[in-house]
């Protein structure tokens, strides 16, 4: 494959792959994601920092991800680079060392492209980051510098967080895939906090192929899906409450995903909600916003003339929430987590909608978290499968859930979705 | 109270009272304290940072705490104060903001009265602290300026955190009560990380109700222990293979509080140890060494000649630890959290040794964590109960142990527990 070739279609694997056969140099792909920066950042705006030498000047490092560029909401630490947490409370930051995943990127032959835009402390204002599919919409937030960045083509992989919805959000605004791992899988640390019970990172790539071989690279855990594997997932279908919200669009999304695993010889079934993770759904919102008040509690106590009115009035109503339904949150979400297991009696995993719909028109919110909450609550593993679209063009994401722990399953099923719906692998 | 005997009882709740009535000033209060640690802190060596101008310029704080200073281990985060680590790497390191527990004491109506000295990150190289029992011997680690500050009568409460035993051990080996919350109860954000899975904050107090004042003033929960509560609760001991390791005094300390709870009317029994849990006991060990080198990456990869020979070494050692033994410890770790409510099926709490023994004479290492770490894994609440002492006068704290997130009862039982082995409150 030609380098422009590999560069257009922005799989980090591929891209792996040929810097390994010798077949093209890593000075030869960063001078093109440079170009593709160069040419379209005044748009997109996906970095909150970047720097263009020390882009270039980072060699080789020995390890799988062979001195790939990744980008960095800029919430997560690196040494040596502002991270401002998207608010003039933290202009100039710049912390004294790398949070772990940072290091664990590196020492899987990463390299730190840069920091990417994130909105107000990963929580609901705005940075100033566009969808890379289309500059007047949203790429949806929080972490919406890493989704777009790896849509526009500027890197092939980037590293996001999610708290309610954002890290499968933004994915599926800007069509591409990413993973919210199982809560605890890789470390939330050296990472501005909002919410001790919630907050997970997210990896984004081109393709749930790439998305499975950045995780897998990271942890040295056996995530990489590989071809060809003879496998029909049992696929479950849990219509909440909450997919009243969601659009025409998305809701023939899921009918068409359902019907052509179905065509592919997949077993999909609809599964009743029990009521506990409706009261999870519930319990959800007022974990996150309890929180939230505990976790931005400095800045509002001495810098509050420094945060967005939208945060400042959350944080304040955050405080308001009395402590005995925050207690009764938790205990909701402790026993749907532990019910979650039961979701997975007859399927090996459910498929959900990412978002409500496609990106909206315009740039003041990033869209609802909602369809993410409940998954990020249970702290199960989802991948968003881009593939499909509304009738504008605009990406639509499907997101696949496994049961708590195997973030393997989620890859290795959302793989094979994504197969199906592109066509690629028709049986 | 005169005030001479308020700080020489070094009672949180007692003081808080006193200020709140107005008997005393927190100037008074302040002053008296400064004085204590003028005369012993070039001994004991319990702070790693102190600004005695700041320590006395603090006002009163509206809340429950009335205006109380509070110690942080060295690892937290404050704005405007250095957060060294224990480690030359971070001399100097002065933080932007402080740690979401911080905001939360700050909230509560306590001040912050300095640093409290930490083990090279809170792991075993021990600082300089020694016991306030005896300075020949260890006050345990790695929350060693934590417990010693309050067992010295420097501070009233402090804050600690615990990864195996760090918090629970210095409290034992110290003379002072401690809670090791439920994992989740409290964030551990704006903190230095060894283990994501493990590091839990940690409180400590006087006396058992002074921790439960304070945690409860801190979270908003309802974890204050109230005089006169007729309660008996049931108790089992589980000797797991790990109280091999106990010394003779220590296992003379069970049985003492074994039988002085019988003798006041609890229900006493010996309980099975299920395999699962000694498989957990020894999966603690590898999820922690693994994860530490993860957490330290940075630190090893930058700084490598700033590190103590011991913890380069643990860092090195914990990247060769193979990752499939690490996901199966994980999954060994998630068996057992998932069963440990059934160790509460026919009790209310657990007892356990909150150490192997009393401290030993020598600074050279902080004692062991064993004793602690299965309790650490499975996230359970655990708080020691001083009162007991050895032969030579040196403190034994009881462990008192309940199912997840109900730090009430572990406060609850342990306050029972403590008057009990105090003689306070015979039947």
């Amino acid at each position: 494959m030609s380098l422009d070739d590999l560069l257009k279609r922005n799989s980090g694997l591929e891209i792996a792959a040929a810097v390994a056969a010798r077949q093209v140099t890593i000075g030869e792909i960063r001078t093109g994601y440079l170009a593709a920066i160069a040419e379209r950042e005044r748009i997109v705006k996906a970095f909150a920092h970047f720097d263009c030498e020390k882009f270039l000047a980072s060699t080789l490092v020995v390890g799988p991800l062979e001195g790939l560029p990744v980008g960095f909401k800029d919430i997560i630490d690196v040494a040596g680079m502002p991270c401002e947490c998207g608010s003039p409370i933290y202009r100039n930051y710049i912390p004294r060392g790398d949070a772990p995943i940072v290091s664990m990127v590196r020492r899987a032959g990463g390299t730190v492209a840069g920091k990417t835009v994130t909105s107000e402390f990963a929580t609901r204002e705005p940075g100033p980051t566009t969808n890379p599919r289309d500059p007047t919409r949203t790429p949806g937030g929080s972490s919406s510098g890493s989704a777009a960045a790896v849509a526009a083509g500027f890197l092939p992989f980037a590293i996001g967080t999610q708290t309610g919805g954002s890290t499968i959000g933004p994915a599926s605004f800007c069509g591409v895939a990413a993973l919210k791992p199982s809560f605890g899988l890789v470390p939330y640390s050296g990472i501005r906090a909002t919410s001790w019970t919630l907050d997970t990172l997210g990896f984004y790539g081109r393709n749930v192929r790439d998305v499975a071989f950045l995780a897998g690279s990271i942890t040295g855990q056996d995530l990489a899906v590989n071809d060809g594997v003879q496998w029909m997932p049992r696929i479950g279908v849990a219509r909440m409450k909450v997919w009243e919200q969601i659009s025409a669009d998305m809701s023939e999304a899921i009918v068409a995903a359902c019907d052509m695993s179905k065509s592919r010889g997949a077993h999909v079934v609809s599964l009743p909600v029990h009521p506990i993770f409706e009261n999870a759904y519930q319990a959800q919102f007022l974990i996150q916003d309890f929180e939230k008040a505990r976790c931005l509690a400095f800045e509002i106590d001495t810098h509050s003339a420094l945060l967005s009115a939208t945060l400042e009035q959350a944080i304040r109503d955050g405080w308001s929430i009395p402590v005995a339904h925050y207690v009764a949150a938790i205990d909701a979400a402790k026993r749907a987590q532990a019910a979650s297991y039961d979701l997975f009696r007859e399927v090996d995993v459910l498929i959900a909608p990412s978002a409500s719909g496609a990106a909206s028109i315009g740039l003041e919110t990033t869209g609802s978290p909602n369809l993410n909450r409940l998954w990020t609550l249970l702290g199960l593993p989802c991948v968003s499968v881009p593939s499909l679209s509304d009738g504008s063009g605009m990406p639509l994401g499907i997101s696949v859930v496994a049961p708590m722990g195997d973030d393997r399953r989620a890859l290795r099923a959302a793989s094979w979705l994504q197969e199906t719906l592109s066509g690629g692998a028709r049986c």
